[in-house]
């Protein structure tokens, strides 16, 4: 089944390598792979919007894009939100790093395990981090009032919550996060990451961001790359009061947006409800293929509000192993948690896919897990 | 001759409007505009790599971009330099920031008038700028004695030259920039900002960046975007110690090049003899271009070691009118310097351009200024 993978290439990283890099490493596997690793909108971006793209390319590449301070109004249009609150990104990323450079001090409080830049990126700066452990026994859900009482307790003025969480897929509802925020109001600061919040819910986008105009300590942090199905381009913004958006716009690099990204902000408008079918679409998808794992003996799934699905492996066989092995047999790359405070080996998040390709993936599991212990198969936990 | 230009344009940004802003603004005029503001290698990118970015577009667009971390090995093989010693950044401005952000304070010395992104930045953060003025009767060139007595004197932990410098085109030659940095040794930060050093000699590039081995202190910023014509791309690096590069790359965003960049950094090196031709001839036009305007009778041309030259206007009429002149009548875009500290309304910078190009400016700046003052443009200064 073509090379087998090292598993350095996984353990060298914080985060999972890239396509480009597995593509390099493997190029016979990966040419064949399916990618249950990054959780995408897999009906965006449309082909016409990628010939757009592709025409003007020279044009793009060969000009100084705008600087994101003069593409805010663009963003503005976009997303339907006031300029003043508004604080683009070079994806969602440079923002955590500015936030953390900028706005945190001493300790940071939050709940693991998360997206591990919050809880790598402040700690590089010399800001203490006061992690909550999640329960399994809670399917990783939060209670607010213990939430709470952690982050009182923890003595930070900086408090992160991933809405829904990465990796673990658990939601807080829109009511209990107002609960959190009026009780957190003393605090300099309240970053609600919303990351993959337009995959939590079919009917609207639960997002807490119109609280901005009441909540002056609150930032609501978003990503526009992984929404539309463009990780590579790079764009991100957060949500802030007037005040702290525009001493971050001051702060950050002048220049932070790159030509593609100008030219999406531009054209994006014209996609919106082509982009709201897709997520309606991958909301649909991604509980239906919740679903569909729920079926495999011995894999525990937890409750996911977003378009991946956090699972725990059965004790006879390690995360790394089923990992390693679905996609060195089958050519399906998930994600092995076990790099994740908070998490372990045995967890692995899966990025739902398509109606057509969840049978691959459960059949493999199946497989796999028959073949790793027959004996032991019949007593999973 | 089209809709006229409302100089607000201008003044709203204390760099250049983008040429995409001036083409949603003035869409009549930018369509047959010739651009002598941005200074560009025209003979790169060649059309193959365009069409290779090109069909790669929706893979580039899709996945993740490798992290800055893992592509400093691809740097390191395109610029020939040990890993350990470089900085990738999303464009040299977003290594501009994150260096004022990190690694200075109080003050930071400079001479004027230079890139606005080093006497503006750092204000942001709290750091005091002290600017040495260069001078016009020398021809804005520095005497190395002078600046070093200067920054010593000024008490900054920090100075930044740009060699050659952006706007004046004056360059520092090897042997002076040695003897600075060697009685500037016990600063903790000197950068040499070399972003336009590939275009100041034709048989060798005069970089300083092999002593970062033997001067600690040292900092190298290049732009790999200006070099290769591909501004829109955002990609940029810094030549420093190990353990300074090493700080920066763990602070600077994870993620903070895009998928095109990363496509850019593997694909570059099979076009290395390509654009050593190419620079070759920017060169050798920017000489050829920088004696052209030395033909335009009542125009100061100062000596230019860049792919620019810094003029200034007669004085009977002011380089604001020139340049809105020149952009609405001629549709032949300059860049009027009034708003860089350290110089004023009457200097421009113009990019070279190739050689059928030139004298459609010297036409029609030799006509402006023969219509703008008939009598006393027999008096010139």
């Amino acid at each position: 089944m073509g090379p087998c993978l090292s598993t350095a290439e996984f353990s060298n990283t914080q985060h999972s390598p890239s396509m480009a890099r597995l593509r390099e490493v493997m190029p016979k596997t990966m040419s064949r792979i399916r990618d249950f690793c990054i959780p995408v909108n897999g009906y965006f971006p449309p082909a016409e919007l990628l010939a757009e793209l592709s025409d003007e390319l020279p044009q793009i590449l060969k000009y100084y894009p705008t600087t994101a301070a003069d593409l805010t109004g663009r963003l503005s249009v976009l997303v339907g939100i006031d300029e003043r609150f508004l604080v683009l990104g070079n994806g969602s990323t440079e923002l955590i790093s500015w936030i953390d450079e900028l706005l945190v001090s001493d300790t940071l409080a939050i709940p693991v395990p998360t997206f591990s830049r919050w809880t790598d990126d402040p700690k590089i700066r010399g800001v203490k981090v006061a992690t909550y452990q999640r329960r399994e026994a809670n399917d990783f859900r939060l209670d607010p009032a213990e939430y709470v009482d952690f982050v009182l307790s923890s003595g930070a003025r900086c408090a992160v919550l991933c809405n829904p969480n990465n990796p673990t897929g658990a939601f807080m509802p829109l009511e209990e996060i107002y609960w959190v925020l009026e009780r957190l109001s003393g605090l300099d600061l309240v970053v609600i990451d919303e990351s993959f919040i337009d995959f939590s819910d079919e009917a609207s986008v639960p997002t807490v961001a119109c609280a901005v105009t009441k909540v002056s300590n609150l930032l609501v942090l978003k990503s526009l790359g992984k929404n539309y199905g463009l990780h590579g381009v790079r764009l991100g913004y957060a949500i802030t009061s007037p005040e702290r958006a525009r001493f971050l716009r001051q702060r950050i690099p002048y220049w932070n947006l790159n030509g593609i990204s100008e030219s999406l902000l531009k054209r994006l408008p014209r996609y919106l409800s082509l982009y709201e079918a897709g997520r309606r679409k991958t909301v649909l998808d991604s509980r239906a293929f919740e679903a569909e794992l729920r079926r495999i003996p011995g894999l525990t799934v937890y409750p996911s509000r977003a378009n991946f699905v956090y699972v725990k492996a059965p004790s006879f066989i390690s995360g790394t192993e089923l990992r390693d092995r679905l996609l060195n047999e089958r050519g399906l790359l998930v994600r092995e948690c076990g790099n994740k405070e908070g998490s372990s080996s045995q967890f692995l998040r899966i990025a739902a896919r398509p109606p057509e390709e969840r049978g691959v993936l459960v059949e493999a599991m199946q497989e796999i897990f028959a073949s790793a212990s027959p004996k032991r198969a019949l007593v999973v936990d």
